[in-house]
């Protein structure tokens, strides 16, 4: 189909709400709650680099979706509206267009966010697909990541290491695990966590490229450092099943990336949990005075390892 | 360089508001003015499809700020910020990206508006660049395309068809000529008659697929005809020297698209040129009853040609 069919058909169902406009104008129009600040951000993801040609369609429309919302989530937004841009390849064919559109909707349906505009073009080599995702937070709340002080402590959401195992699931370098492999193919934005953080937590970030390498991002940005237990770290059942929970088990863990788990620091004496509702939150660590991480094993210190994450 | 130093040595000294936070957190937080609703697009240039490898930097990074403003504009709102989405191939090397950056910097403070955040990535076969713009109207005071009504005049402003020619400049299939090939490549969005336009225009949209194409949508998405005089389409001296002005010049100028310019309609007896300042508004034909268009030359009614403009 060209693009005006693709647009006419498969993506104007979804401009469901009056600020789209039907898709019929050239932008769209939205009235912003009073007395809020508005959050924007905007994450794209490069066919064979982000996600695997393979992947079915409707997962790559909810990570597309996801690792935006996951962002907002962690400056404590709650998310209204994006925009989508498309930049599809010969690969994506009828069939795909129509299982990402699909996909998209419940995407969007389940996170209550709508679809206000954005663009389409086709011709490219290898797909481009761009969201720019729009929330909002109470007037001076938002979450940065500068906000850590000495003496507060260090948390995480969920589970980490899950999604790295499901990328070599989903690259045909280990067996199948359903769970793992949704861990990768469907991160989970914590947006009712991060809007509960918003004015409490001292400092907060997802955690894209790897625990420590976002960690010790967290400790720049703030002019501390983190003090974290490997051992405390949280991982889930089917991680320890398939690769244990050695010190080398969990900094493959703490490695791994694509987590979009929440790490964010609570002032001394303040417990997230009453927060977090039924999201799991462990506290991994403390923040220091000084700089970069400092990493405690079973049997003590340990040295940090040459690779924190995913550098770009 | 890589994409961190790409981000910290030229992007982020352009995050100069508060607003982008210096880039240092997951999302750039911005608190909108009170009474106004948002104006929100997404705009994508691909390279080899909406710029020439060879086009300069510079003139491509005014050129996908300059297309986004003009859909800011043809809604009549204010610009605002923008977020950036980078997906870079190796052609963009480290000349390339400092002249880009350089010539987004120039074009956002001509422009006043902020970069606000975004995203980059390397590694794709040919640069998709996108930016999405946020701006602000008047609440209820947006330009819709659908809101012609028989009566109405139609106006356009600049002038028509220069673009076309630039573009043939910039292809090496005509001669060199400054003016012409800078309507090609540096769009100019005119968005101080876009806003004096908000609640006073009936219907407008932005040129970029073609006058008549685009006139044709307005016309469908307003249920209305629109009758054009093609001897009022206002050409510049360079093209009709180029060109000549008779009707198949015209029919040419009136299809090429790339114009950017505002196609609009206003009540009987309103004359928009006091709104336009130094702008030109061109009368160029009044909206009937009925669909599509009706076209007249030098002798008389004019068959519409087979091709209105650029499809996708």
């Amino acid at each position: 189909m060209n693009e005006r069919r693709f647009i006419a058909d498969l993506l104007t169902p979804l401009a469901t709400t009056a600020a789209a406009r039907g898709f019929a104008d050239d932008a769209a129009v939205w009235a912003p709650p009073l007395g809020r600040e508005l959050v924007m951000t905007h994450d794209t993801l490069v066919a064979g680099t982000h996600f695997l040609p393979g992947d079915p369609p409707a997962d790559i429309a909810w990570k597309l979706l996801a690792v935006n919302l996951c962002d907002l989530a962690a400056m404590g937004a709650r998310p209204a509206g994006v925009l989508l841009s498309l930049a599809l390849s010969p690969a994506e064919d009828d069939a795909w267009r129509s299982a990402f559109t699909t996909g998209l909707a419940r995407a969007l349906a389940t996170f209550d966010v709508a679809l206000w505009g954005g663009d389409t073009v086709a011709g490219v080599a290898a797909a481009v697909l761009g969201i720019t995702a729009i929330g909002h937070v109470a007037a001076g709340k938002a979450l940065p990541r500068h906000g850590a002080r000495p003496g507060d402590g260090v948390f995480v959401s969920g589970t980490i290491g899950d999604a790295g195992l499901g990328l070599a699931i989903a690259r045909g370098a280990a067996s199948a695990d359903k769970f793992l492999l949704a861990r990768y193919r469907r991160p989970q934005p914590r947006l009712a966590l991060g809007a509960a953080l918003a004015g409490v937590a001292t400092a907060a970030m997802d955690i894209s490229d790897g625990l420590l390498i976002d960690a010790d991002r967290l400790a720049a940005a703030s002019g501390v450092g983190l003090a974290l237990d490997l051992a405390a770290l949280p991982l889930s059942p089917a991680l320890v099943a398939r690769a244990g929970d050695d010190d080398a088990a969990r900094l493959a863990a703490a490695t791994a990336g694509d987590d979009y788990e929440l790490l964010f620091t609570m002032p001394p004496g303040t417990d997230p949990a009453p927060l977090a509702g039924k999201i799991a939150v462990t506290r991994i660590g403390v923040v220091t005075t000084g700089a970069g991480l400092a990493l405690t094993g079973r049997a003590g210190p340990l040295a940090l390892p040459a690779r924190l994450g995913w550098e770009h």
